[in-house]
This record gives C-alpha cells, structure tokens and sequence, in this order.
C-alpha cells in the first residue's frame, strides 16, 4: 500500500518529471527526503525559493511539465512570483508544499511560518494556479491528487498541492474517491466541424493567408504539426515575442517576430496586410502590440485558442484549440504563392573593429553570428529581451523568456531549469545588470551541476527599460565587478568586455570552454538595441 | 489641491517615515518619482523586492513604522513572504504597490505583469496584512488611506495600499467622505478596573511574582513602563526569542530568555516556578515552548495581549491591552524580596587559545565579549537565532530577529533597516551560510550607503538546524569563497575566520574599521551552538 507521499512521486514520475527543484524546510523535510531518495527524479536545491520557481517554470516549457518543492509560507511564499509568472504564460508547473500537519493544528499554541490562519497559504495559490489542493487526508489525497494533474494537463498552468506533514505517510486509500477518470470536455462535432469547413473554404480563396503562431501551440504541443502545415500551403508564419522559436527562424516561410508598430516593416505588411490571418493559440499582450490596440481588422481574422474561436465577426462556442487545430492542419488545401519575405543570411558574420567600444547593436550582431541549432536563447526582462527578438533562433523551442509577465530575475534560473531539461543544448543567456543583482546566486547551482551557459551580463549601470519611460537617478544601480563573481562562487570562467576585440575573443574561449563563461558586458548608460528603439516612443507615452 | 500622490506622502511623512525601501518598475514610476523627491523621505534602492520587504520590516520594528514600495505583481509578490513576516510578528509596515491605470484595465488586452485578473494581487495581500486598500478613486483614495494608516497603528501590523497609474496625479477629493475619526475603540471601564483591582490584589499577595515580556509590548511603546514597573516593585523579567531585548539584559532584574525546556535552569524556575506570572504581550509560539506543551499553570497566569485578558481561569472582555498595562504599570503596589538570579558577568573576557580551530561556542562568546550598548544583533534563522539567544544584549529592543515566522534571509536587509532607523547603533549580523547565499546582494545596498555592518557567517557548508531534524545531503550547501564578497561587490573589507586568534585579531580590525566587514567563520558541519544543543531533543521529533 502505498503512502501519500509514494502516491505523490509515482504521479510526478508518471507525469514526465525528471528533475525537481527547491530548498527544504523543517515542514517538507520527510517529503523532501523521499523525493531525494527516489530513482527516478533528481532533486536540484537552489539556492532560493524565487529561483527554484523559475527555474521549474523554464524546465515545464522544455520538458511538458516541471516541479518545485518548499516548505510552508516562508519557502513557498518565495515561490508566489513564479507561479504567478507560469500562471499568465501557461506553464505547467507542480508547486509541492509542505504544511504544518493536521494534528498539531489543533493544539492551539502559534506555530512558526504561520500567518493568520493555516490555510493563508492555500488562499494566496488559489490566484496563481489552476488547481489547488490541500491533502488534508489519506482517503481523498488520492483523488485530489489525480484531479489536479488533470487540471494542469488541460490548462498548461501551475497547481498547488500542499502536503501536511502527518499526512505524508499515512498509507493512502484511494477506491473510495475512485469515480474513473472525468469525462473530458469535448468539442461539439457540429461546431467543429461548420467552423472548420468555414476557415477551409476562406483559407483557399484568400489571397494572401499568413500565420500568427502563439505560445499556445508549443504548450499544447502542436508546433510541429502547424509547420507542417504552412509548409504544405506554402504560407508564412510570425511569432510573438513570447511565441518567439515557435518555427525554426531560418525557416524561409518564417516572417518575423510581431509586435504591432514596433516589428520589422515586413513582418508588419504580412501580418497586418493578411486579408486571412489564422492566430493560432496567441496571447495579444501589451507587448506583442506594442502598447497600441490592434491594428488587425476583425473581418481578417480566424483567432482560436485556449478562450475559444473567433471567426471575423463571429465566434463558435465549445470548439477546443487542440481538436480545431489537430485537424486544420491535417486538411487538404490548395498551396499559395510565396510570400514575400526578406532573404536573411542565417549565418552572419562578425569582424571586430579596433579599439571600438561594444555596442549594443553589436553585441546582438556577435551573439547571431554564433547562434546555432544547438544553442538556446534564455533572455531576461528589458533590452535582454526586445534585443533578443531580432535574434535568429535556428531551432524550434530554443527561446525563452518571460515576455508577458516580464518578471526580472528569470534567465539565470531559467538556464538551470533549460539545461537540465535539455542537457545538450547550450543556453545563452541575457541578462541585465539589475536582474543579474536578482538572481546571480544561481550561478552556484550551474556550476555545482557542471552546466555551462554563456551568461552575458548587459551592464549598463541601470534600469534601461525604466531610463525611457522616465528618467531618474533612482534607475541607477550601483556597479559590481560582475566578473568576480566566479571567484566568489569558485567555478566558471569570465572576462570584463569593453570593446569589440574583447567580445570576439572571449566569445570563441566561451565557446570552447565546457564550462560556465560570464561576459561582463560594459556598454553605454543611454545605449539601447534595435529592437529597444523601435518601441521606445511607444514605450514612453504609457506612462 | 493635493494629489493622491501627495496625499500619500504627506501622510508616510506625518506617520514618522524618512526611509522608503523599493525597486522601480512602470506601473509605479510616477509615485517612485515623487517619493524620490520628497524632501522628508529618502528612498533606498535595493537589489530584490525580498529584501526592500524585510529592510522595512526591520526599520519598523526600530522606528515604529516602516514602507516599501514595488511595482505590480512581479514586484509586489516578492514582498509576500516579508509582508508575512511583519503580520505574523506584528511589525507595522506600509506596502506601497503601483498597478495598472483603471483606464487601461478596460482596454481588453492583456497587460504585462497581469496574472489571472486585475485584482489578484490585492487578494493575496488580504491575507497577509490588517487592511488592504487599492485607491481606485479619487474621491475614495483618502479616506481609504486614513483608515488603512488606523488600522496599522491600531494592529501594529502591515497595510497595503495599492495605487492605479492613473489615480496617481489626479486631485484628492476628501470632503465627501470625512466622516472624522472613527471611535476608538476604549476599553469597557467596569472591566477595567475589575481586572485591575483582582490583578493587583493578587501581586502584592504573591510570594514570587514574575514578568514574561512578550514582542507586543515593544510594538505599542510600553516597555520601559513594563521595567520601571518591575524595579518599583522588585520583581524580575524574562523574555523569549521574539522579544528579547525588551529590558537591557545587563539589567539585574532580568532572568534570561524563556523557551519552554530549552531555557536556562534558572529561568525556568522563576518563569515555571512564578505563582503569579504576569505575561504581558507575550505570543506563545512553538519555538518560545520549545515544541512542547505550555507547562504554565493557568492558575498561576496573568496573560493580557493585543488578544486578550485571562486572569487565573477566567477572561475579561473589552480590555485593551495598552489601557491595562498603562494603568497597571503605574498602580503603586509593594515591594517583593530580591529574586534569585545568578549574577552575570557582562563584559566577557576572550582570551584567544593558540592554533585553536573556532567552533560556535567560541565565536558566541567573542560576541559577547565585544557587545556593548552601541552595538545591536540582527540575527538570521538557525543556529544564528538560537546560538544568539544567549547573547547579553545591552540596550533595549537592540536584538532583531524573525524569532516567530523564522523565514531565512532576514538578517542582511534587516541590518539595512536598522542601520537606517538608527544611524548610531552598530548592527552585528550573524547568518547562516545558507540565508547569506539567498540574500548577499543586498549587501551592496549597505555599500552604497555607507553603513558599517559587521557581518558574521557561520559557514558551516549546511542547513545545520535541519541536520538536526533529518540528516541527508540535501541539508549541504555549496561552498563559497565568501571572503571574496567585497571583490564582487567592490566595498567594504572581509576575512576569513579559521582560529580563534582569526576571529580575535579580525574582529578587533572590524571595530576599528568604519566599513562594512565581514567575518567568513569556517565551522565544521556537526559543531552547533549551547542554545541549539538544549533544543535538539525537542526539534528532532518534530518530524
């Protein structure tokens, strides 16, 4: 017979969790221990809460599913920001908490992390998740347990499991609550298939149909099958910053990185000029329009996603993304002409200028000029991330970062939880000044698990994002010698960049080390990259 | 006419802030800015939210009010687990949060930094502060500040206030709803003075009264009452974790620092030995019983708190706790005979064995041995906390510690706060290996304002307090060159501490110094400290 907590790991196991992430604490300690112990699932402690949050929410996006476990309030309550984070970009990530046991609630004296009351904890995760369970006891731990992975496979979100420490190893009793699984929501077949037929028929008498492609589909795991179907019909496909990799960039039907007024002129005329814009699973963010409302005529557009399906004027109710979708792309259409798209030359080149100070610009020149199939982009918040979405990602998923919730202090976790999912692929990660101060102890963990992300440190001595909304000294933030940080923390290698010889060289030692390579990046205060700058003036009148 | 802005800070000023903790972000640049150039109030800058939460819950605790300021979600969040701590351990802090204009929230796309809706936020912080407000007017704005501003001083416990964009600049409509100053609530006068007359009867008739000080005397201004009260009638007082420092620990009337089994011999028997202890705001948590049930005798108990008054067996209603204790400390009653407390050395003398490894015991005495009424302790979670418990601390309220919530990662922002609340007193931070790797960085904050620290690690490569609970590897913590800090961080002078002649000849060169210095103390893995050897029975079955 097996106990709650046995239950709890098989499911995980079962569930695709290879690695799970966290601090254990005096509450999750027996959890914790058994977790530690298994076989099957490798426990990563880092270094803070905060980090092993995102470092379970990078890893869900690779691997289908991830997994943070911390003791109760003062562990998991680090974790809010995170989970808040998977929440709003649809990351499937199991946030296991430990809790006072159920017995030694009733004994009346204030226990320690306790706030008001003990289910505070339960009540802040309600918000931040898709499910959320207390296993308050062994007959319906079971039960509970199984509708929550449910809940999470559905949505693509976090859920909540806490687990009372008494209760971890009381045998569990599960016939009782076993009512089968529930019947899943079904699309209705009438609806699905008038819809379908309708975007077929509209698909082959447009002239120029084009693809807005959307975090959805990698969550769902229909990327794939969406190339494919560009393929076949011969039409472009743009991302979102937060859909960003969703396509090979090399692609030729790859179209450019949307985001409203601020996208290449090109991506702007296919997308916006599209007389049948197929959204496939995309989240219209603030960013994605570039803090503008939506330039797309309705009457040109198919948008279906986990909300529901939208075609121009009208919408379809009980008509699921992944059946639509599914079969969409399995449709026999006619193929269209070719779009035009730009030609790009995949692999630039970068010659170093003499004694030039690097620039930001530059900076991403040289960081395209070695991206290859098997290196990954893991950008931070800020000019990380819009100087990122010009970068020539060359395989599919290769991408991420937090570009709707933009939470900083993701890409050095993030990298962890990257690499630990995909131990080949090599992570480059971007990352300012201001996050790197947030999240730089995790670079203990990198190098405790011998991972070896490049890490490129935008130092420019502030907030650069925040200099264009509104300037201040209060977006000044005081400098370290960031390249020592590998004497602090005793591994890894990096160099101090000032111009673009010293980029150059230390880029290709980077690349030859198999270890952790930090590039402490000087660059100009005012500075800012390309993709910056083509939101700026947006950027500044919302304020 | 004043803004809500101006309105707010009109008010933070009136309410004894000169120091706000926070991190810029968009949602809150307009009221950073106004706060940036406030004349009363400076604000600090820090690293991490985390940290600018738990600067502000330790300059409340010095200054009697403290404030953060964050922006939405993926700033705020961050402050949870500090906002936490201070409800739990009634500290009075205002969390500031910008959010989204109202305007905006109708625009139908998704805003950055949004999780499941716009209220998410302000639904979490229900739970973790006395009233929460989002000034979604302007004709409501003030009112809602003025009552929030009431119930903090009221509860001594963290506020929320959470400001739209939008409300930020528009004029304060207040007229409307001034509805004055609710009533306070007054204690009921018959129980009052019922009470009274029963518990001071039964002082002047018992054979060995005694005080059991609690945190909540500290929060509401009433301790050197309480001593005064204590010398006039010769009776002694003993603390816990959580209010230690309320009497100057040089003081011949104090008895030690209580925790259940845990205790000094002698503490324990005036404490459990008392035929009339008079628990004066005392919160009776796990760590102040040492994990076990209370051995006090009901009827031999005085307890009265901010949650009530029981006398022996029975309770009174409708006493407040500051009207009884004020009255009570001013009530003239006799004199009782000397009590029976061990005569302390207070200034310890260390005398350096040669080529002799330090261990924890021996670094606690130096401290000691250096403590003096200049010098404060800010003590982290761990052996920090227990190891210091012991400490002769010379000043009031000069020990801070999360004695209750016990969340890692206090003790280096706390010291910012302190220092910041009060500029004279020199802060000894003492911290585990394990809570410096979670918040280092703020150290740089400490840098940039000068302050002067001394930082104590106790590197012993591990969750010491959880080795005791439930060895295993994952209880171990990479090792850092932590010495090496100042190189990164680039300030402040370090060392690292092998031998007690390190420490001695270091710890002299720290008090010289008028920098921030930090001690690297190497300890082995098994050594712990006097206080948490007399708890490692208790906490070993508390798995």
């Amino acid at each position: 017979m097996a106990t709650v907590s046995e239950f709890l790991i098989e499911r995980l196991e079962n569930a695709g969790i290879k690695h799970v992430f966290g601090v254990p604490g005096d509450y999750v300690l027996d959890f914790y221990t058994k977790l530690w112990n298994s076989l099957k699932i490798k426990v990563i402690n880092t270094t803070d809460e905060t980090h092993a949050g995102f470092a379970a929410d990078a890893y869900a996006r690779i691997n289908g599913i991830g997994c943070c476990c911390t003791t109760y309030n003062v562990g998991t309550l680090k974790v809010a920001n995170a989970c808040a984070c998977a929440y709003a970009e649809r990351s499937p990530v199991v946030v296991i908490s430990g809790s006072p046991g159920m017995k030694e609630r009733e004994e009346g004296h204030l226990l320690h992390h306790m706030v008001r009351s003990f289910n505070c904890q339960h009540d802040i995760f309600k918000n931040l998740t898709c499910a959320s369970v207390v296993l308050d006891n062994q007959t319906t731990a079971g039960y509970l347990i199984d509708k929550a992975f449910e809940s999470l496979q559905h949505y693509k979100q976090p859920i909540y499991i806490e687990l009372p420490r008494d209760i971890a190893n009381k045998s569990i009793v599960y016939d009782v609550y076993d009512q089968g699984t529930p019947q899943k929501s079904k699309s209705d077949p009438e609806n699905l298939e008038e819809s379908l037929s309708e975007v077929s028929a509209w698909i082959n008498t447009a002239k120029n149909p084009a693809i807005l492609a959307g975090v959805e589909l990698a969550r769902y795991g229909l990327q794939d099958r969406m190339v494919k179907f560009a393929e076949k019909l011969n039409i472009p496909v743009a991302t979102t910053l937060l859909s960003k990799s969703t396509i090979n960039e090399t692609h030729p039907l790859f179209a450019g990185v949307y985001s409203g007024s601020a996208s290449h002129e090109y991506t702007r005329r296919i997308v916006d000029g599209s007389d049948c814009l197929l959204m496939f699973g995309v989240m219209l963010t603030d960013i994605s329009l570039n803090f503008r409302p939506s330039k797309f005529n309705k009457r040109q557009v198919v948008n279906v996603s986990v909300s529901g399906l939208q075609v121009r004027t009208h919408t379809f109710a009980n008509v699921g993304f992944s059946d639509f979708c599914t079969l969409l792309f399995k449709s026999e259409l006619g193929i269209h002409e070719n779009p035009d798209i730009p030609v790009r030359k995949n692999k630039l080149v970068f010659t170093p200028k003499k004694n030039q100070a690097i620039t930001t610009r530059r900076l991403f020149e040289k960081v395209n000029s070695v991206l290859d199939k098997n290196m990954s982009i893991v950008a931070d918040i800020g000019d990380s991330l819009f100087g990122a979405g010009d970068l020539i990602v060359q395989n599919t998923n290769h991408f991420l970062s937090p570009a709707f919730y933009t939470s900083m202090g993701f890409a050095i976790p993030g990298a962890l939880g990257v690499q630990m999912a995909r131990p080949s692929v090599r992570p480059i990660v971007l990352v300012g000044d201001g996050a790197f101060q947030m999240s730089m102890t995790e670079l203990s963990t990198i190098i405790q698990h011998n991972l070896n992300p490049i890490v490129i440190i935008m130092n420019n001595d502030g907030y650069a994002t925040e200099r264009l909304l509104r300037d201040g000294e209060f977006n000044n933030i005081r400098r370290w010698k960031y390249y020592k940080v590998v004497d602090l923390l005793d591994g890894g290698f990096s160099a101090e960049i000032r111009t673009e010889e010293d980029l150059d060289k230390h880029m290709t030692k980077a690349l030859e080390s198999k270890s952790l390579y930090i590039l402490d990046v000087v660059l100009d205060g005012k500075d800012i990259s390309d993709g910056m700058r083509r939101m700026a003036d947006a950027l500044s009148k919302r304020i």
